[in-house]
């Protein structure tokens, strides 16, 4: 189901009922930019990676919210799901946010329609911009209390000491005008009296002729006109019945107001409060930005972040980590979510049988939308139950209990690093740098000379740092404690361990930590062994699924 | 027209050479943002509000860029004029930028169509990036020669040194059906294979297979197949004349794909070597976007701004400016566009008659498009006849040598503060600041308790900093003298000249130019003197014109 700020308050009472029943949800989120910096290194560190990342995340936002829920009536054979597609959009006038263009121009090559999001989306905003709006709203709703006290007061106000501004000629007419129209109001000739298209210069005289020449006798509303163009009306007097009954139209476009704002946190909090599972794929980043723009602010220190992530979502299953584990690694050639299903729907794996719930609102794995947040969501659901089953776990079983999923629970994939993933509430892996160099060479070095000189070694990963810099791992990590021994000298050509260009370069990167980095060759990149590009040519070719492989190394 | 990437070279063959024959070009363009800081104050210098704009705008790009070329053949009767609306958006995978939320939304209200934008967006770049662009393609290029020498040399590569990754398990099938498949077209039994959806270790393990088992004897090339997904097409091995006619189709991409990065900085360098005038209206955000996206970074200094903008656009009308003029403004109660606009359509102003020159595109001012980049700078070139007319000046003369346009020339409108505008090549009108105060009141103080405080010295504008602090203006100057001697003492209340504040302030101020000031309440407005607000609810009723009278006062 598509949701806009149209329709969001009514599926909001719909999805909280859809939460309570479900056994797990399924999100995935659209967003305006991966990463602005590419200083990432694939023998990062969690923290490291956590704090480089954090970093250059920091302003991108979510347009797209998919939600699919699933569950299973007691006794019941098949799976019901349910799908939502929200847009989402900042609502607040000041607020600013990062976008990289190449976010923007993929999502509108897949069909992501921005005239929509842009004037359509639902809102979003974190804890302390909720309390601000509430806040805002409370504070003038008790100044129109006040107002209409004044307005529906019969005291005469004295104005003879008020310096009223002096007409200039050129608005003569349209104050002399206006003056009969009021008039034409006080005397019940007309209903009304519009003004429209005037400058905030006009509606000060304007204002002002009210008070002076006619004692504040005629009451003023300020309506939307053609072009966004305030109007303002006059009309006879309002009583304090009309006026209560004006404030209560006020009050309940106040609430509307808010719900629109605060939009999908208000949406995060309820899953927040179930406790339920939330099931995602590749999601460090839909994390990252759900809880900075729904919430609030990352924490700079990681083990800070982890504890953040499991107080708001305690039960966290991230599909990619699952096809990457150990158990059923040999299953996967790619962790793409379309491969992943792709093979989910081939032997060992059954198909499962879906009901949606509501018939008109249905998505269908014949008729893939990917990169629609919705469909996502429902694909990352199907895939998750896919798994569950070939793990022979029953979704009625509470995921915590079982023995099948712990290995998978609160954990999530890592993407261009070494390290395979992040455990939100335990140990990580070590990571093992120890078949891993740093190395200097002459810049007249293309892959194939570095490959020349690792020949002995067996297969080589190049990380490039920048065109006389790059790490190096050996495919085969028995052969490391030999390389410094024997590797030929030559010219130019400098090696180090891992760890001791860690040692050495442990003051450049705390600068690093303050300072951002702005040289933008420090971009690495793995390449393949015998294609041999060029150095440059091998950057221009990274693609996205670059550091995919490290994981196996 | 409208322009985008799929007609962006023709155009710009037609816009060169309209920009030869024109005798003036109207510009206008719609951006991401205004400003993300509202710490301008209404009594700023002409150096502060630089300062402070330039830095607040920082990191909002251009969306659409609308130019209108005018002209009148020799002998002719009518003006004639063509007008093109061209949809912009950064080329670079790597680029971010930022966007003011409310900017898209407005756009998207004004009927903007963003999912042209985001896929088929004209590029743009600045100097040093068109120098990289070009680098980089050539480097590509010398790259390229280099590869068709080695894989059309007869030379036997000797591979027994090379240390090729084991195949494994889950891959043998791919790699297996791959050399049979290699096998089929050495043999000429087929023309090509094609493998899809190959990922990253894929592709290293096919060629691996092509290099070890084929000692390369097929060639490689890769295409687009569905989904963006690239795909390995392996053919019989290329003759270097086959190869050095594949290179010159890659030749022509390179130039193809170099014209639509650099994209409008091409149409912008020409409209800079024609020294024609450009016209725009109320174009400082215009400049400041367009030399930063197609030239290069605006200094900090507020000279070398105005050096900067005088090198590239030497000759600069601002139509606002005009309308806004001691000259003019008598007639002009909004200086709006639209609203200058319907003012010149009435006596003593004559209608233009103008004549498309190309009919299948125009605009009509009877179905107004605003707020689409082309048909504003349409409606501004529009103005700008009117006001020649009136001014008696015509169009073929050379604006710089015009009497009657001297005192338009080079001269930017400024909003929100009372300096009326910026003279890009000399001096600028001193501003007087002795009628304004800067106070300091007791939190419970509404407007209308500063009102009275001030009513001794006739009306004032209000320009709020905080609850607590305000800049207060009079509007009869003359009473400027007597304020701090006869005005009341109170409690909590204080007083001082604007000089004193200044000079007091002076050391904060040095601080906010390298710090980011946070502190958003210290947003600034100017009030009506007879709405009286709460201060709250004055802030959110803050309007774009709020200070447009700023400079009648």
């Amino acid at each position: 189901m598509e949701v806009t700020k149209q329709n969001f308050k009514d599926c909001l009472v719909e999805i909280t009922k859809d939460i309570e029943e479900a056994h797990f949800i399924s999100i995935d989120t659209e967003f305006t930019g991966l990463t602005s910096e590419r200083n990432i290194l694939p023998f990062d560190t969690s923290e490291e990676y956590y704090e480089k990342l954090f970093r250059s995340t920091k302003g991108f936002i979510i347009v797209q919210l998919g939600i699919s829920l699933f569950k299973k009536d007691p006794g019941g054979e098949k799976v019901k799901v349910k799908s939502y597609n929200i847009y989402t959009y900042p609502q607040s006038s000041l607020a600013t946010f990062l976008c990289q263009s190449q976010s923007f121009s993929f999502l509108a090559e897949n069909g992501f329609d921005f005239n929509k999001l842009f004037s359509s989306g639902v809102g979003v905003c974190n804890e302390k911009q909720e309390e601000k709006l509430r806040q805002e709203v409370k504070e003038r709703q008790e100044f129109r209390q006040e107002q209409i006290k004044i307005r529906t007061s019969d005291e005469q106000v004295d104005t003879s000491s008020r310096n009223f501004l002096p007409v200039p000629e050129n608005e003569k007419e349209l104050i002399d005008n206006a003056k009969e129209k009021i008039q034409q109001v006080i005397d019940n000739k007309i209903l009304e009296a519009k003004f429209e298209k005037l400058n905030g210069f006009q509606r000060k005289l304007m204002y002002e002729l009210i008070e002076r020449d006619f004692n504040n006798k005629v009451s003023t509303l300020t309506k939307n006109g053609d072009n966004y163009q305030k109007m303002m009306v006059v009309t006879s007097k309002r009583t304090l019945e009309d006026e209560l009954k004006l404030e209560k139209d006020k009050i309940r476009d106040d609430e509307n107001s808010l719900i629109e704002k605060i939009g999908i946190r208000l949406l995060m909090k309820e899953i927040s409060k179930s406790k339920k599972p939330i099931v995602a794929h590749n999601c460090l980043l839909d994390f990252f930005y759900i809880l900075t723009q729904c919430f609030e602010d990352l924490p700079e220190n990681y083990n800070d972040f982890k504890k953040l992530i499991h107080r708001i979502f305690p039960n966290i299953i991230d599909t990619k980590f699952i096809a990457h584990s150990d158990h059923l690694k040999e299953f996967f050639s790619s962790t793409v979510l379309n491969q992943v299903l792709e093979r989910l729907q081939k032997p060992p794996f059954k198909e499962i049988e879906l009901e949606w719930e509501n018939p008109y609102n249905t998505y269908s794995l014949k008729s893939p939308k990917e990169h629609e947040a919705g469909y996502d969501s429902f694909l990352t659901g199907y895939c998750f139950l896919a798994l569950l089953d070939h793990l022979n776990v029953p979704l009625e079983l509470n995921f915590e209990k079982s023995k099948a999923l712990a290995p998978f629970l609160n954990r999530i994939a890592l993407q261009r690093i070494a390290l395979p993933y992040i455990h939100i509430t335990g140990d990580e892996p070590k990571l093992n740098r120890t078949h891993v160099f740093h190395i200097k060479f002459p810049q007249t070095w293309q892959v194939s000379d570095i490959q020349d000189h690792f020949k002995n070694y067996g297969p080589i990963q190049i990380s490039w740092v920048d065109n006389t810099t790059a790490f190096v791992a050996l495919y085969n990590k028995e052969n490391s404690s030999c390389v410094l021994k024997t590797i030929g000298k030559v010219n130019g050509f400098e090696i180090k361990t891992f760890a001791d260009f860690q040692a050495n370069e442990k003051i450049v990167l705390l600068k690093q930590k303050t300072l951002k980095r702005k040289n933008e060759d420090s971009e690495s990149e793995s390449t393949s062994s015998n294609t041999t590009p060029s150095k440059p040519e091998a950057k221009r070719k990274k693609k996205k699924d670059t550091f995919k492989q490290c994981n196996n190394w």
